[in-house]
């Protein structure tokens, strides 16, 4: 065991059942078992997820709740046996982290290995959102002073250039458009559209820019967004109260050659960005659905023109290590390129962290955070 | 020029507008320009395609029209110029052939050249569809004595061991399902499933029959179609007016280990089976649509269910001339395997090309063909 | 902890040192950890690696040494815990099964995650090659009565209709052959090489025959490998002894309308096969290599040939589970279609241990197995 | 026939023979047909390949010849129907535009339409390298005055921000580039390696560079090849007289967290790069070869590491008309980011042609171009 072993007590939020306020709680700091870890979390990322979970939206989830699945700090305690990065590197007390928030993904079942779609693995457990803090080790959730990082936790190390509101400020919409991109690649060159500038939405187009695409239109309802967009390099913007559909068809047309986008992107949350998002890209192109992770019920589709378009059509769920790994890098090689931590747009106390659900919920904040020792 | 020279006239079946019936009508046997060769017809296909001609149902059909775009016969006669297959091998005079319906895909355009989807070529021309009899060279479509192959069209040879009544069993049927299953790759042990059992339906069947799939479920409602895939090897089949979506979702999850099925392909016509296709295939699983050929309107969707299974949805419009080329192949090399004669169940005279044309409409047959020259 | 618990002892052959004699040992059952159980050996399989880790000639194995990576049994005892297949099914005391002999696959490396080369993985622990017999839990070979499962050991049912010799008939030898054409995809209709019939080869033809192949030319020096090969649906042969490359070529040119094979796949253990194989295959095909698992140094290579044929040239490196997986289902799959039991040829008592390995040695059996229990 | 119709005659630099210096001749310009147009040349690029032209080292070639099959210009004149791009708009007089040099590729052959590697097709035509200057219509190269675009040359607009020095700087280089890196895909976040800094080895950094790679290391012997890559934005060069093979493999390691390049790319035209590559690349990465375009005979080269490094190895021939127009989009969309202008180095009279030929021999320029108007 290595680290200062007289932090004992660890203050946490906590939502105590679904639409309470967050009240603070102090918890006793569990024992370290071997492979696991202790980290002293100095941002924790406060994600739309979470306004989900204090509405008691997303299913399985055990309350009394400490949210926060996206964090990173330091290490300030290692367990019984050394522990290493994914490249077998050992990790060290002071070591500035983040981890995956999926931990348990077994590598043992069909979805792990036959189908290799990790992400639907059944066996799956979320920090901040599947795990129960009434039962060891209780600080799983990045709302907290410390969390307890578990064995097989998937540490990934934040490297020395990156500040801790850079690496924060992407949260886990870097991780789930590197998916979304992993699936239905980018090359450079390409027209791409992408449906939505959210967090998700902001960080498809980030990487489209890094990919050298030809034009990147971002397509909102909030003008907000579509400046933050253009502020991190989209070349063209379209606001879907300002235009029409055979408006926003024809101005991707003209920006394209005549074609429509190569490739668009779906990450609103809205079911009727998908109708529309057929509609928009060109013939023979990709359309690529990752925001749709809510049941807000049937739309209208056209089956033929699906047909017609001759259209490769990808959805994408979750996230892995290795886009949580390349989420860290892609901030580390673009550090210079983009201004990152110009994203973290409000911090707040621990004890305010009823106020940081709030402004969140309120969409007020670009990247709003938690730090837990201010 | 080379072959027989008397020849200078052809009865051809027309459809003189739409919903009219058929006249047989006399053309003069154009002379043959560079690169241009007579077909004469031994089988020509019925397809539903060209019911819907008859009924004017598709857009941009020049009339009166000679329907037919699938033939197979003999080369009767070769223009001033040498023509060659696709390897380079010389055509000659009584070589036994059939030839991609497609003419002019350009090779000069967008779709063409750089986006490679070359069956959204906007200049594309269909014999027995999109050309003019009107016009030169006037035999343009199958239902005739003789069909004057313009310089350009892609020609394939049909194997001595394979009879006519074989090689058109397929129609433009298989070249379609290849497509499909070159855009979504099927592989030996895959459980498949396939929505609908007409004629693209039942050769995707046989495809995934050839390339050693675990199981091969048929869906339709006719019980004699369903009857036939079985004769072709699919290992069950549902019929969907004796079942609900339910019980075969349970069906298909029971023969698959629990998943559903791997891979699921609609070739039904029907908008619904889309949004059912969506429910039966697996988590992480590949869905593919290529029976909407027209449009039958909107249907209910649910984007997230899409999200949510993490799927791969491919669309596939037309069929290029490799897909009819494997054809051929696939024909020639399962020759034993499969009673592909047994598939034309009607034969008519040119004379009875109205009654061909019913025939198909009324779904009495699997393939009807019109023997020009009985 | 379910199943007999008399079994308290167990034989095993044991390698004492590099070409020593094998000594039958006997070892005590080490108690069941939650997670394990253990595995009553029906039928080991000889594989060509057991002679050359008999003389010494792979690097990290520890001896005295159980050899034996390939197992069929049924299930004698199970752990404190319950353990399950990799649909979530539980195993249960009588299953019959088999396992992946690669463990502890780390799925916690840039290996396996990042890269996604999980055959890469540093960490990986072989049964019968890696392990120690003289450590807990000792009985880690297939050359032995019982073998003890570790956890988090991927164990497979063999159905019903599968008998052990059928299962243990394509050894380790099926589940290369998979990861092969998994890389390098085959489709049916193509025109396919092997050149190898020994165990991997004659599975890749196997598999080819399976997908559908339009022609499988097996290319060896053993008469009586291709005897085998052609009894299992090859169809045309190369003897490499009776004639010269060009010759080869010119024989895969005819059966594939004067193209070479689309694919072929190297299976030899001769780093000569490789040159030769880049002059085989068509251009623009694919080439596939897994059969160089030992080092016999350089050969001479043209990189003008390799680029002005415009190749995709893969290399395949171990197996996953999903190989042994995708194995166990071919065999069912196919089990009426190949002779699979007639493949062993040769069978032995744990006592003619000896006699087994030196039976492979000299090439004498196609696959030779050994029967602790009898 | 639109365009300046008073221009009759044209003078081209003339390769007599093999060796032979260059002479300047007056040749007619002959009538247009249909599909045409008369390019009047702003700048043709000198290659080297054009050095081998006049050795006489490429077999096929018909003396006299005019070289050059880089060029950019006007178009004076179109013949009597009317042509367009390949989006389908027409093409006018005075357009700014640059052409495939490969024209009459059949797509109509196994090559073209089923094997799908267009670059291989036997019957392609290339302007300055395969046709031939004695015959109609003579001007057939792009070091003359004039260019005669034979009907079916796929013709591509130069946007107007684009200099024709910017347009001609890249030459074929950037097209056979492009092709490598379709074949072999970046994308963002890679560690890429490229052996060679000649114009397709620094082609590739700077398509690595656009995409976002991690890190881009440019290998070359000459230092003032690798200052230019460094001004192109490559992070790193190695310089293969001043370190040796393992050297390079421990820099390259220490620049990608000690795994290695995930893509090496080879374009030196020496054999040795090849086996050298296979030791630089990363277990599990991509090898891509497209420097080998002349023969210079075989190397040694070690199977077993082809194989135990689990690789993807693709060899790449040729460039499509794709490639050359995304050759000018890249330019275009890049053309602030890039002093794509400063490459060319030296420009010479069409009276300098041999002059030309010796500099591109010497390796004194970068880029040198032939403006046949000045």
């Amino acid at each position: 065991m290595t680290g200062d072993l007289t932090i004992v007590k660890s203050r946490a939020a906590v939502i105590p059942a679904p639409n309470a306020s967050i009240e603070i709680r102090e918890f006793e700091v569990p024992e370290l078992v071997p492979g696991s870890a202790l980290l002293k979390v100095a941002n924790a990322g406060v994600c739309g997820t979470d306004v989900h979970l204090w509405h008691g939206k997303l299913a399985g989830v055990p309350y009394p709740l400490i949210p926060g699945h996206e964090a990173v700090g330091t290490i300030e305690r290692i367990g019984p046996s050394p522990i290493s990065y994914l490249n077998g590197q050992e990790i060290k007390v002071g070591d500035r982290v983040t981890f995956h928030d999926v931990t348990k993904t077994c590598f043992s079942c069909y979805y792990c290995l036959i189908a290799k779609t990790p992400t639907k693995c059944p066996n799956r457990v979320v920090y901040g959102i599947t795990m129960d803090s009434t039962k060891f080790p209780h600080l799983i959730g990045g709302y907290s002073e410390y969390v307890y990082l578990i064995p097989g936790t998937h540490i990934i190390r934040v490297p020395d250039h990156v500040s801790f509101d850079g690496a924060i400020s992407v949260g886990c919409a870097l991780p789930t458009a590197i998916h979304a991109v992993t699936r239905s690649p980018m090359k450079h060159g390409l027209n791409v559209a992408v449906q939505g500038a959210g967090p998700v939405g902001l960080m498809i187009a980030i990487l489209a820019k890094i990919t050298g695409a030809a034009t990147i239109t971002s397509i909102d309802q909030a003008p907000n967004r579509l400046e933050v967009a253009r502020r991190f390099g989209v070349t063209h913007t379209l606001n879907i109260r300002e235009t029409d559909l055979e408006e926003r068809k024809q101005a991707l047309r003209e920006i394209s050659d005549g074609h429509g986008p190569d490739i668009v992107y779906e990450a609103t949350g809205n079911a009727l960005a998908v109708p529309e998002g057929i509609e928009l890209v060109r013939e023979g192109g990709t359309y690529t659905i990752c925001g749709q992770y809510t049941d807000s019920g049937t739309v209208e589709m056209n089956p033929h023109l699906m047909n017609r378009k001759h259209l490769d059509i990808r959805t994408v769920w979750g996230s892995e290590t290795t886009h949580v790994y390349q989420a860290i890098r892609t901030i580390a090689n673009n550090y210079d390129r983009f201004p990152f931590e110009d994203l973290v747009t409000h911090s707040f106390k621990l004890d305010e962290a009823q106020k940081a659900l709030e402004t969140q919920r309120d969409q007020k904040s670009l990247k709003a955070v938690i730090r837990p020792h201010e």
